[in-house]
């Protein structure tokens, strides 16, 4: 459980005088949680192997996985395939995994991460799990996974190369990656931004009205939500304001966020008055 | 101009008995053709470079491109990328670019291309095209074109591998990607199958049961178009059969498709009575 405080009850805090200059930024996800939840919303990607011929070119090609408990990607590819064979020669390898990139943005402003490392075949002690994780994210596959010609590899992550967007970019520790888990919102957070937006555009003009400080708010839009709060735009006559706000505690489910939500509501109500 | 005859005249020159065993296929777009279309119709892929550190690793990152008028895709990318340092190390690199995927679609099922060979910056003789094309690509650039810390590379493709789904794939002449050009129609083509499924369902069954001689056609969709033909699926209460017909001449624009259509109208229901 996170005991940190939320950045909106810092005027509570230091009383009701508004963000202390000193306040902590209102926790977000570590890249290397970013990193996992990116892989774990997603079920394609672009692998790069290296080619025989022309000797040593790093070769591109799509892939499907799934995901090992520590967040390895997991293949099943054709033995056939220009990567398997490439792989059998020399391990090395990464897998690019893109967010999706809504349309008529700029794909290079969206998130995206690198996995490199050693691309080898699952052995027989792994195989049911690789067997069981691909299917799951790969449902497509269930009638040609027991062919005899193709095979499950996985990718060993070494290096971990993380982009958020312009600017927003970093190396990963492999042993952060490995060890974090991904948000567990991931899934609902599409629904839970549309209800916002859709349903409660009221509610987040109070919310940076009231906890970001910004009273001359008109409109606002959440763009991102995790387990440790979330993002809006707040929007006034003159500017357009990035907020974030963390949750008391952390919100593992679609209700605990709306709980959270209500609460916020009322307390910012309360001291409205 | 296509002299090559179509495959549903072939009735007429057979006397009408069907389709003869010696019947040429319609004619397609070549995989060298598939790639140019399919390059002209994206702007977006996935770059594999050589890392210095791990040493050797094939990195993949996301790029956005234009294309020189032979093909070799034009990048506009940070000095301080990745990629950028990676290729003034070693120049080889390979660029892929995937066909949309639409919704639910299994996405080993579509189009692919890999175009390796040799990244280099655009001197600068080339450097006005290569900026006008690569704007023309994306147009959101034009904010930081003019900044100081990026450079134009280019791609000089040297090897060229398609995929056009599950066991089409081929290594393509990197002589025939640069010489061929792209469809016409790239642009028009997803108006085309939408406005001949939404309002022509009834040519396209009456094309199925007349030209590829399918009398039992229920339905029919239209999957593809190119400068060459159509591809549909007829189906019937047993079964669901590719059919590719072949336009007599080749159609650059969306009216001369048009025309093709109503002149493949008239010539069946002339021969249905």
């Amino acid at each position: 459980m996170d005991s940190r405080p939320r950045e909106h009850q810092l005027p509570e805090s230091t009383g009701g005088a508004g963000v202390a200059p000193t306040a902590p930024p209102a926790r977000e996800p570590s890249h290397a949680e970013r990193c996992r939840t990116l892989m774990q919303g997603e079920r394609r990607g672009s692998l790069s192997t290296l080619a025989a011929d022309p000797a040593g070119y790093p070769f591109g090609s799509v892939v499907s996985f799934g995901l090992a408990d520590d967040g390895d990607p997991l293949f099943f590819v054709s033995l056939m395939a220009e990567h398997t064979q490439n792989a059998r020669r020399d391990p090395r390898a990464s897998l690019l995994v893109a967010e999706p990139v809504p349309d008529g943005a700029d794909p290079l402003a969206s998130g995206r991460v690198t996995l490199l490392g050693l691309l080898a075949p699952v052995d027989d002690a792994g195989r049911d799990q690789a067997r069981a994780r691909y299917l799951a994210a790969n449902p497509a596959a269930s009638y040609y996974i027991d062919f005899g010609d193709f095979t499950f590899l996985r990718l060993a992550v070494d290096h971990v190369r993380y982009v958020g967007g312009y600017g927003r970019m970093s190396w990963v520790d492999e042993a952060d990656y490995h060890a974090v888990s991904p948000d567990p919102l991931v899934d609902a957070a599409a629904g839970i931004l549309q209800h916002m937006n859709d349903d409660h555009a009221d509610a987040q003009v109070l919310f940076c009205r009231h906890f970001a400080h910004l009273p001359d708010t008109t409109s606002a839009s959440m763009s991102a939500v995790d387990r440790y709060g979330f993002d809006m735009i707040a929007v006034s006559a003159e500017h357009r304001t990035p907020v974030r706000l963390a949750f008391v505690e952390e919100c593992t489910t679609g209700d605990e966020v709306r709980q959270a939500m209500v609460a916020m509501v009322a307390e910012a109500r309360a001291t409205q008055t």
